[in-house]
């Protein structure tokens, strides 16, 4: 069996013949439908985030949706022909173990989650990683819910996602986006209204502004812009610092909170709007065969939306 | 009946020849018993506040204790011989309305609170400003209760209010305060440990720090110093911008929160502790003929703890 493994850093995936693996105990083996790629993929080959991987040669994709092909002693959660994902985690395979980048992968069934129904391969591995993420940032850390005035900085692949979650909860949405060309299609979602910058919706009361960007610059912003206690959430890292205003902090009671990656169940819960068709990524999809190069694309900055290696 | 009153920025308070007060509908009159002087009416009168006044003259004072003394047409929540407090807040005495330098002052019997037995007058001024304010940020926005870790940075007057509270709820209290010199003091408290920078608690695994400095750098170093998932609540304000490590906040999902004030409730809950012998201010007693002295001594940063003008 033929896995794309990580080697030595500054290096390409390289394709490596495994063994195909089995499932031990509290085990289950997965056979892998989609393997979304990630840029945390990008930071594991560049040396930004190696320190994460406990060996070498290593197969990595964490972001993976498939059927159950094997179930080891004492796994009892799922059956075979089982249609699960795994929410993205730390503990999880293609950081912790052997990955998604390669036809079966063996995973602790504690990790693993059920598909519904009616959810596609590629929308439910992208969901495991990025949707998980946007939704924990929005419903989770933010609090969002029915009727809640809600920013959105940032309408990239995050930013798109939880403005899309915010707006399966009820929620109204501001979205703040350099970016104009993307200013239509945030509009097609439904969204309230769209701008440059997040500090046009000042006179607004934003409940909640979600930062997805992560300037330093934009979480200043957001601070002067929510209503008094209101809440900032603080998802991307663009920068690692930023100077905030902390007068306007304390005098008007904001809360700056950070958030990083979720649960399963905020997997579960994102998985459900997706199948809902509440929530969609974008993708880009690409066979297994491409998954080195396309780790290449992601690194030059030249995909938009999620990039989804399924197997057809 | 005079009342020192203020009258334009850059002059001293004024002693000013003004009619007793009635109680208006909805309204009582206090007579008051002590009336605390704060570093806002420094502000008042040098022009970083001023514009909140709403007309001149206007007696400051908003820190006031003392018994009922009439009660206004549709007034009865109290009855002449009270004892009261009236919690600081904008909408009050001393900021919207005649204060507390006077012999007698008419409040909104909203804004009201009946005092518990056997608190000092002093005790009890002290307590509706810097009392409440140290309650809501250690109770209210810090959540510490029964076994929380909790930094205290600062050890001034707030700071010092805000740790008695802290240890009055059974939380378990680390100080940090750059004057050694108070160290002590602290140490007599009760405190697990003193030090002069809150990083020398990183390996404590603090759930709350709350920032009674306010520099930047202690909100920077809060951050840093607090667990996983922990809060950081800002009430000084040192500076007015801070420069925070919005990754290690984000990674750490760590909350910055704001902290202004307090609201009746926590007054009533701070007095309860003062009552019961949990929390202390220090104070130094003036009388109410040194006032304009007082704001003088206040300005020049000649004292400790909390000044308290008091009817002999």
């Amino acid at each position: 069996m033929q896995a794309w493994q990580f080697t030595e850093v500054g290096k390409a995936l390289t394709r490596n013949e495994i063994p195909v693996p089995e499932a031990g105990p509290g085990e289950i083996v997965i056979e892998v439908r989609a393997a979304g790629l990630c840029h945390s993929d990008v930071g594991f080959l560049d040396g930004t985030l190696t320190a994460l991987l406990p060996f070498r040669p290593i197969t990595l994709g964490h972001e993976i949706a498939g059927v159950v092909a094997a179930t080891g002693p004492g796994a009892a959660r799922f059956a075979v022909g089982d249609r699960v994902a795994v929410p993205a985690a730390i503990e999880g395979p293609g950081t912790s173990s052997n990955g998604g980048f390669q036809p079966k992968v063996a995973v602790r069934e504690d990790l693993v989650i059920p598909l519904p129904e009616g959810i596609a391969w590629d929308q439910a591995a992208a969901a495991t990683d990025a949707g998980l993420t946007s939704y924990h940032a929005m419903v989770v850390q933010g609090r969002v819910s029915a009727g809640t005035k809600v920013g959105v900085i940032g309408f990239g692949g995050l930013g798109s996602l939880g403005a899309q979650v915010a707006l399966a909860e009820g929620a109204e949405v501001y979205v703040a986006e350099k970016n104009e060309k993307v200013h239509a299609f945030a509009r097609e979602l439904g969204v309230a209204e769209v701008a440059k910058d997040i500090t046009a919706f000042a006179d607004e009361g934003l409940d909640v502004v979600v930062d997805f960007a992560g300037f330093g610059t934009t979480t200043a912003a957001a601070v002067e812009t929510v209503r008094r206690d209101g809440r900032v959430v603080q998802v991307g890292l663009g920068v690692s610092e930023g100077t905030v205003n902390l007068q306007t902090l304390t005098l008007n009671q904001v809360t700056l909170i950070g958030s990083q990656a979720g649960s399963a169940e905020d997997c579960r819960a994102v998985l459900d709007l997706v199948a809902a068709g509440k929530v969609t990524s974008r993708i880009t999809r690409i066979g297994f065969d491409d998954i080195a190069d396309g780790i290449g694309r992601l690194e030059r900055g030249e995909v938009i939306g999620r990039l989804v290696a399924v197997v057809e």
